[in-house]
């Protein structure tokens, strides 16, 4: 196993101008596995309740990502409710029930430590750090974060920030963790406190990726279908960090390319609920909309 | 003359966090004519009050930017006070004074009347439709409008699109406009509406350009002083139709280094107040940052 995930499986209820599903299959690690796993062999640690479906576990299963890291216990699963306006921006949550998620504590098993690709996606950071010490001297450790972990445990975040080597989050997460409004600025205060690689997720609007190689700047695929945007940044992740894992990357200068294939597929999983589109993807779609990525800022 | 703009010329007062400003110059035209004045010959149709400083228009006649078609008359020239939050993204409006420009109706100089590149900023779309009357066969007319003219004055400003070449408006306008949330349904609506391009402004993310050619994704470059984001998207329709009309390009494929230069120069105004930096901007800064621009977003 070349990659590994630490994060949330979650049942979603999402409601979007174009529909809405109670119950469906979500959560970072779901997303993340799914998309990486169109490049690399990638394995979950996360936590599921016992009313997760087992069809779940078997969609995992049938694409061979490895799950003997996910621990079924009593009690269910966490679930979010989130409502997308008009313009498909930030949702508003109308639920969050952690349940199982509350007391999860990530137990790598001993078949993952020593894998070289480490993701940790948006858990306390506390965890992070705990996976941290369970995994030995991987090659590339990436992580996300939100605001919520930036305002209540910054000392704890900081601490992760000094052991990773690439951090993945959005704009408005960049400027509350270095307290800057310019984002440039912002960046480079970030890249201060320890990643070598910054990359700002910025929705519709594609990625800036920030290294001491200078700004790269990716375009995100302007749609016609977008029904769903939950799992994008998660995809992106997964993409991006799947890429690098495949091709045994370790340099930023290696990063580009990863961030390219980190929007293209992104911009699959957001033309369907849940990971729908993602699951049923094939190597020629995401080959075919490179070479169109390509094109869309291309001069001549 | 090559290129006309009607539009305003106003005094703002600005807030950001990097300070306050009052009664600045500000308005769509001195925006756009500055801008287009860095590659061609352009002028200015529009109107100010008596309290309008000498010294602003000896500034566009330093540059010898053409102002047979600006009138004062008396009475106040058109204000607008707005506050910029922390992360510089749409203002508040605390004050809108139209003044002279409420009864500004634009008289071509019959000097300007064989002008072949002509750009209607935001304005009335019945005094967008009296301009287009008094112009001759120009090659390509732009225009610009707002969500207001969009909600106020639906069927005017439909009359207007069949009329125009290209439409540079932002994301919230073409969704609105389309009245589609989805942006790539919505831009091929619009296109429907008339114009043979449509310019979405994105503001720090770039800006994309959709046409029977297809989609163009120009990047914003990622700055590190973001001073006033204030005729950020005026300045881009001048350095856009600016580089348009002193290249003599009519064709659509031939617009894409265009889109480039708006954003190049954007990226220059919002790092000072009202039109300071545009106004001392030199050709090799323009050159040095587009080829910053070019390098943003290639792969290797």
């Amino acid at each position: 196993m070349k990659l590994l995930v630490v994060g949330s499986m979650a049942l979603d209820t999402i409601e979007t101008p174009f529909g809405k599903e109670e119950g469906i299959l979500g959560g970072s690690a779901s997303f993340f596995s799914l998309a990486a796993n169109m490049f690399t062999e990638v394995g979950i640690v996360a936590v599921v309740g016992n009313d997760f479906p087992e069809a779940h576990l078997n969609l995992f299963r049938s694409k061979n990502i490895e799950l003997e890291g996910v621990t079924k216990v009593e009690g269910e699963t966490f679930k979010w409710e989130g409502r997308y306006g008009y313009d498909l921006g930030d949702p508003d949550t109308l639920g969050t029930y952690l349940n199982v998620f509350e007391n999860f504590d990530p137990v790598i098993p001993e078949s993952y430590r020593d894998t070289d690709y480490v993701f940790l996606a948006n858990i306390d950071p506390e965890l992070q750090l705990s996976v941290l010490k369970q995994v030995r001297e991987p090659k590339l450790v990436a992580c996300d974060t939100m605001n919520y972990w930036i305002d209540n445990k910054p000392e704890e975040l900081k601490e992760v920030l000094k052991h990773v080597d690439v951090l993945l989050i959005n704009d408005s997460e960049t400027r509350a963790l270095a307290e800057e409004p310019r984002i440039t600025r912002a960046a480079r205060a970030v890249l201060d406190m320890g990643p070598k690689v910054l990359i700002v997720k910025r929705g519709e609007y594609g990625a800036l990726m920030f290294s001491d190689d200078g700004i790269f700047w990716a375009p995100s695929y302007p749609l016609e279908e977008v029904i769903d945007p939950t799992g994008a940044g998660d995809t992106f992740a997964g993409g991006f960090m799947g890429y690098i894992a495949g091709h045994g990357i370790t340099e930023p200068s290696g990063f580009k390319t990863a961030v390219v294939y980190g929007s293209v597929i992104a911009s699959f999983t957001v033309e369907n609920f849940s990971v729908r589109r993602l699951s049923s993807l094939k190597d020629e779609e995401i080959e075919t909309r490179f070479s169109e990525f390509l094109r869309l800022s291309k001069l001549d």
